[in-house]
């Protein structure tokens, strides 16, 4: 994404640069429609998700199994695990995409921060937005760890689960 | 990182392309010296770091300041954490820097669980290894979300106190 440049997209979508522009404006819009289409396929692998027999409404469950849906081998969550890495790694150079990054993490915060309070009812609003934000800024940190090699995946799913068991541990 | 070319970084620097190479044999060789610098470094500025009074030999104090000054706004912290962030999102897509990047995450591994162990007697060795791995993991995540402008520096720095403390709750 950072050396993104439309005349190779456009090469390798085999189609012409002026279509991309007519569908994305510029190159901000192309990322920011990057972000939208991963994010609505991380909402759809999470709906989808089976339902575990007679846990199916343990709100820990749920927890833990939107979180480690994750951190799967699966060409999709690796190219959206990826996708959401680059964007990441780029906002620190590119201001414009700033924001947009920073709208989603907050969404991504906040349904954490739900699935908690139910998980753990007698904890704190604020309590619990702390821990998502841990929880997820964790994920950010096992996934880009496992992408590139220095873990390996069924390690940091145990490291993710023990991060889980800690937040619904504290007082 | 990514589209890093000698002949621009030979521009940069003023001098020919060919003492680059003298220097650096390749560009994996400018990889692998930009890792060892901006470590040797963090070292540094760790060791340097002011005693604390009368805390001074207190390890959990310790190992918050080590862990700590890796989320402060100075420029050389800044420039550590983003050459760190920009290798680990390199490795993403260039095999060639996983090894280097895997060992250098692994010491720092080891020398976080060994201030555990100080920190947390009582524990064992494979749960400080785990604690230290979580705690590296998500200092990794809270640096690049602070460096993408998606969490102020003061709000990363409290949820990585909450996370040490959480890890020291560890039964």
């Amino acid at each position: 994404m950072r050396g993104l440049r439309v005349a190779e997209l456009a090469a390798e979508a085999g189609v012409s640069t002026s279509l991309i522009y007519y569908h994305f404006t510029d190159r901000a819009g192309i990322l920011h429609r990057t972000l939208e289409f991963i994010s609505d396929r991380a909402g759809r692998y999470t709906a989808e998700r089976e339902p575990v027999g007679e846990d199916d409404t343990d709100p820990r469950t749920d927890l833990e199994q939107i979180l480690l849906l994750e951190l799967q081998d699966t060409p999709e969550v690796r190219e959206n695990s990826t996708a959401w890495g680059e964007l990441r790694a780029s906002a620190v150079f590119d201001p414009e995409l700033r924001e947009d990054l920073a709208k989603a993490t907050h969404t991504w915060v906040h349904e954490i921060a739900e699935l908690l309070g139910r998980a753990h009812p007698m904890g704190t609003a604020p309590a619990h937005a702390a821990s998502a934000e841990r929880l997820t800024a964790l994920l950010e940190g096992l996934s880009v760890r496992w992408l590139s090699g220095s873990l390996p995946l069924e390690h940091a799913r145990h490291l993710l689960l023990g991060a889980i068991d800690t937040e619904l541990r504290r007082p």
